[in-house]
């Protein structure tokens, strides 16, 4: 415990440093896939969803080379309003249809209470943005969803306020809370963020959560995330979310730090020989799932599955119409 | 212009350093109220509202000692789930009688874009936390709703940051954007936040939009709010937002940066000195409303309709049917 | 007193915030000029000793404003190898040639242990840098050598190690130390710095030693020195220090900062009234002293060698020995 | 090349991210030890030095474990001047001794210009730390002395800064420089500075210096060291330089930070395998040198290594009398 620890809840759990993996409690996703375990668990993805086909083929390659999760936004928070805001509803139902096609489960952002429940329909991970982690609403909203949350810091938020942060999402009934430390507003320009390692072994010896790291936006640079991801995976980190594009110089957002395939292979490849020697592993592949596992988007995801046999391009058509 | 000017439509209006006061663009609050003007203004009132005694009381000392509006917290955003979190819907309902009372005005947070419309057919002037300058869904919702918003900087914001955000309401069709400046994270912790005294004239330069300062955030010192307070003035602030409470000591939130009503008297002379040195003047006291007391918040309610049918301002209708 | 009180012997001092200006103990200069009493003093002049001419021009000018300190730099800091790094000894001399003509005191930086026994013979005041606020063996030796030292604040120092620093000069032997809030490093980049106006309050509730500003290096920008300036005298600084220049845009160092000689006779105007409203002044100007022109370095030091066999002081031998 | 390279001559350098570590041009310290090579150099020890038992059980200690140079701090910089400041030259007489015995060179921290020639007299590297990283007399007599220097990271120096500090040194004559990551300043309080991980492949990209890190420093918590040591090697640095103590808890400076014999075998024992993954190794142990090698210092060797042989106690006598 540090001699500053907050007083939360989570403060109460008995992790401590010393033993401090062994004391994580895993947050299960699906049937298959849990966040916090033995294995690390690699999300991947476009930072915004921009159509069928680009989402398509980056989880087919995320999920070849051994990421488990598709990223991908379609409520995007923005600093401009006339930057590109996302896809919102159509983005949505853009993953869902990726998901019906490779079996991949789908983390994405969520930014209104109001959209919480449609959401969650779609989602298998809700992701809170940086700018997002202490709209008290939204979480409490989150805590009552019962979906798995990803938990942004804050750019400018202490590690205290980030547990207390969690605890608003666990005070409304949800315990399925993965933590992500994705970089810090300090007074240096030459990276977007400066990443702060030290908060993967301080929250994993001050709580039970499991904690994953961004290393796209902490340094902002193409050229930073393989470094920082092994970095990352060294100081324990439980697995890491990552942004990949089929060709990052076109992206409609974040276009200087998205990796291309290849790049995104090597820094798979990478990772495993670091896990290794960490005595842990990248999580195996999951086996492929059967199409319609989703009841509750049964609809979307029928029009889709017939659709996606054919064409791309009408695929299109179905998603606007659903 | 700064060498660093962001690209946003702000920036394009005819402002500049040289003769910036006469080129803000005061916004109206009622017919008797701007802000931007040549007066200075002072909003102030206790953080939480905690009661109809309370906040009355509060609401007609600050209005003596020349305060022309009337701030109080119904939503809360507190750092814990486990703090205080306002009297909600009761804590509207209270603003709303006290303004009955008084005739001040009222401005108070809105944190959730559920709570947009309620809020708006209450408050005079909707206030945007530090920590919701980048809740982008809110910032549009607040630009539909066309009622003045008063917008913080976030404690880890960028001026440039700050303006977009503006933007965001702006270009959702709301001009009446009352920007704030709260004070900044730093790694200095002998004070809460660290003013930043500099973003006065830069933003009166950049922008024609008016400029507050809030001196109880910012120092999170009780004995700092005056020199803090009498810096903005000199720098050149339309305002100031400050808290005051009849007991800090037993205040339910922000107990140690709150004034005693001595204290802001003793604050308000002070200003009016400055103010006058610097060719300008404390807005003059509104006439006093004609009293009617409403004892309770049932009481206060009705009294508002009754009083609301002859108003100017069919606003205080809406509030009483809503 | 804060919670976060350091323990340094300073914090034992009675100074306290209800009556801190009482309570600052004033440092003397000269026998006709102290800092920290109820007049505000401004030291002004150029960033960089360049040479006699623009010296003295400035040096008359800030006086006739009514500026009493006379600054410029003879040892520069600078960030770059390759920068302009300061006329070092020649730039001494034309600083004392130049008080000799007007009988301005002076503050110069002193950057290294070794320079500090020469420094001490030519400066009035001894000026320690913000990046040097931790040269701790600096420090040391400038308490042994008895001279007023203008400490500034490092760009990343809290509050409590600026303390700390006064301390290490004050337990030295010396205990004449002026304490300067310049602009803490933020990650704001509009300003080159950001001033903690909040520091002045609090560095006079804290100890008796008398604060001032540097608006210059504060903002990094000449249209901010204004604002930044009158804000300081608001919140009770004892004096500014202040960057004036001929014709800034060919200045050796910082030309986006200085100030031309009419914006500064502007900014003591404005000062005067915001002093006068605070019930303190700025420092009646000293008499002029009977001119006697030396038009080169050499002829400066010549004249005085003659002038300062009639001095008070004998320091002034000692300088044209040197 | 970063979109914000300032413009010094490292930046010309034919360095690349993309071939980083190959263009590394390694400091030569000793015939036998370079850094910045193909193997990762630890230098490790006590914090300070505080007598002749302690500093050579630590180095013995550390070079069993694989550690190839040894730190101690004869002169301290202290944050108070109350703290202990450092046992000085005798300090200095002590690691010589020291290396005497074992055969590790030395790296010791200077702090004065003066110091310089005498500290470059025993040390085999010259460490600047964060506090003097702008220092400029200092760094420009670091350029003349000829040794290699470690230099640290100011705590809120930017990049660019910290490559500048570095050109001063190399401008004066002096290539032999390394960068030294140690954390920087930032709001949060939970460590006592933020490593700043993503500097390590930033400076390996942009410069051909080595890199190396500071995990003690940079969380100033010893149960952060080998969490912030394995990102850092992982991240592709090119050492460490980590504190350790006989009994943290009797520590004269740094108690909290440093690890004891234990810790550091199994640090050394876990980057051993983050290396191997990485396609590194380990620098191999040195084979013990001969007595005697160090003619510069041939008289305090020589009494020490006689006294030496008989005893401890008596030999800080003859330290003393040196």
């Amino acid at each position: 415990m540090s001699q500053s620890a907050p007083e939360y809840a989570l403060a109460a759990h008995p992790a401590n440093m010393g033993d401090a993996r062994s004391s994580t409690r895993p947050v299960r996703v699906t049937p298959t896939l849990i966040i916090g375990g033995h294995d690390i668990v690699v999300a991947a993805g476009p930072c915004s969803v921009e159509g069928y086909d680009m989402l398509l083929a980056s989880a087919r390659h995320v999920q070849s080379a051994g990421g488990t999760l598709l990223r991908g936004g379609a409520f995007k928070p923005r600093t401009s309003p006339y930057a590109f805001q996302g896809l919102g509803e159509e983005g949505l139902l853009l993953l869902a249809a990726v998901r019906e096609q490779t079996g991949m489960p789908i983390v994405t952002e969520v930014m209104d209470t109001r959209q919480v429940g449609r959401v969650a329909q779609i989602a298998d991970v809700m992701q809170v943005g940086a700018r997002n982690m202490q709209n008290f609403p939204l979480l409490a909203e989150l805590g009552r969803s019962g979906k798995p949350v990803l938990l942004k810091r804050g750019a400018s938020a202490r590690i205290s306020e980030l547990l207390l942060a969690a605890e608003y999402i666990m005070a409304n009934g949800n315990e399925r809370v993965i933590l992500c430390e994705r970089g810090i507003r300090t007074f240096e320009t030459i990276t977007r963020n400066t990443l702060d390692i030290s908060a993967i072994p301080v929250l994993k010896a001050e709580t039970h959560l499991p904690v994953i790291v961004d290393p796209s936006h902490a340094g902002g640079r193409a050229d930073l995330v393989l470094p920082l991801a092994l970095a990352a995976i060294a100081a324990g980190a439980d697995g890491l979310i990552v942004e990949v594009h089929p060709d990052p110089s076109v992206a409609r957002s974040d276009a200087d730090q998205q990796l291309t395939f290849a790049q995104f292979s090597d820094l798979m490849h990478s990772i495993s020989l670091i896990a290794t020697a960490s005595n842990r592993s990248l999580r195996p592949q999951m086996p492929q799932l059967p199409p319609s596992v989703a009841p509750s988007i049964a609809a979307a995801a029928s029009a889709e599955s017939s659709v996606a046999a054919s064409s791309h391009d009408t695929r299109r058509r179905a998603v606007a119409a659903a």
